[in-house]
């Protein structure tokens, strides 16, 4: 099996370093820099795993030859300057994205004729550095069919993802966990974000649990108006994620203490959109995302 | 004229040494230190004044001798215990309060029954140190009626304070400036604390100018359930301040960008308040209520 992981931030060094103990795993980088300390030091896991893997890696799609599964691994900000990357290589490969929000597999799908399957991830982990990897959260990744592709395929990967250590589930549609996620992560990305507070039991009492509590309800209301069923409700996983005893720092909140850009657009802005195109009124999530903007804006 | 400043933050050192050219002026401070170095070095005020005043100062209230004017000027989160220590002292003066928000007096007048003024202030400036502060904007304190007080003597206290050499003016009833500014406040104050933008053109355009249209719109609609025919009107004050040509930083961001208390309290919470009193909804300014507390609560 011929894996290419492409974007090598937290969760494509995870799923790389991983998948190189059951699979054939070469890693598309950005930078030169970053491929050639690849190839020369390996990528070293910590924390929940502890090893270091052997891995090929090429900042040139045109010298990791073929591939069986393309794993999409990068930031959704990041996706189309990737996807166009990808176009014209990895013939015959599937392609498999793992972005947060809705609309990363179409993005995809507009650079190359590949088949395509869809996923949400829920590990976490930190970036040490280029070669160092620190797997924290070794919770699933969810993956269904998208274009030309069964639950069989996607079952495939899973069973892959699983014999590397990692935890993931196939599904027949992979929609009712992407909205749960979509409305859990609009939610609780830019409360973070703005407010600095990690993900802990703020978030799920007094006022600030009234606050994301309203806004949760607004996208069930923006997915039962879009006919999907969620998955998991998006308020017990903020009550569970916030009773693990120790406070997770979403990555938006990273994102602006560094003054990177965030996801918000791929986010909080796909659901605010979905809910413009079914007539769903989201005052609090149009707030918060004018506001992480801004955030954004007070950068420069 | 006897006036006590009680505070020497930014603003009540603003007034104490203009003041302190026109009348006999002592501070009441809340540590022993800065009376110590008022007492020694004096006042010093840069920017659009330049002068170093002679004031007396003492944390003990007892020593500052009797007043005709008791000026307030701390913040709205330190104003209980202030009003607390000046319980028993300045009979016969009249006691004039200048916190953002509202319920001030309310809270001064259960200390003592002194004659009360109430007031806002638009000037700003940045404290240094102990015995220097920096003048930045020279725009007025406006002064009403409040208990036991009539037009003439807010004049009178107007009239002071020009003379001094600071802007003042006198109005019948102060609510409808003290609203002004409370919308004004609200609105600008909350939006710069979460997003770390000062108050520049992003607040009067664009998509984060239709979030604070959208908050002045609340406010407004409290404004007229509470009977109260606003002063200027809001959203022109937003607009007119992005337009000095410099970026102000909001009282606020300075707040949440030194770990310290904000105002939240009296200005978006009095504002929410209110609303509740007239049962108007305001879920803009109720989640930024919501999440400039929990902002607080990050700094632990």
């Amino acid at each position: 099996m011929r894996v290419v992981v492409a974007g090598a931030g937290t969760i494509g060094s995870l799923f790389a370093a991983h998948l190189a103990r059951v699979a054939d795993v070469a890693v598309l980088t950005r930078r030169d820099s970053h491929a050639r300390a690849l190839n020369e030091d390996g990528l070293h896991v910590s924390g929940r795993s502890d090893f270091t893997a052997t891995v090929r890696a090429s900042a040139d799609p045109a010298e990791l030859g073929g591939a069986d599964l393309v794993l999409v691994a990068c930031k959704g900000g990041d996706l189309e300057p990737l996807a166009a990357r990808l176009a014209g290589h990895f013939a015959g490969a599937t392609v498999m994205t793992t972005q947060n929000g809705l609309g990363a597999e179409a993005i995809v799908a507009a650079h190359g004729d590949w088949p395509l399957l869809s996923a949400v991830t829920f590990m976490s982990g930190t970036r040490h550095d280029d070669t160092h990897v620190e797997y924290v959260l070794d919770t699933a990744t969810w993956i269904g069919p998208y274009r030309g592709t069964t639950r069989a395929e996607a079952e495939e990967v899973a069973e892959l993802i699983r014999s590397a250590g990692l935890k993931a589930e196939a599904f027949d549609d992979l929609r009712p966990a992407q909205w749960s996620k979509l409305i859990f992560n609009a939610t609780v990305n830019s409360v973070s974000a703005l407010t600095g507070l990690p993900h802990d039991f703020h978030f799920a009492e007094g006022m600030l649990g009234d606050l994301v509590h309203a806004l949760v309800d607004e996208g069930k209301a923006v997915a039962a108006a879009a006919g999907v069923a969620l998955g998991e409700d998006p308020w017990e996983m903020n009550v569970h994620a916030t009773q693990r005893g120790h406070a997770h720092y979403p990555s938006m909140l990273e994102d602006v203490s560094a003054h990177r850009p965030t996801e918000i657009e791929l986010i909080t802005g796909s659901l605010v959109r979905e809910a413009a195109e079914h007539g769903v009124p989201v005052p609090l999530h149009t707030a918060l995302y004018r506001l992480v903007k801004a955030k954004e804006a007070s950068y420069s």
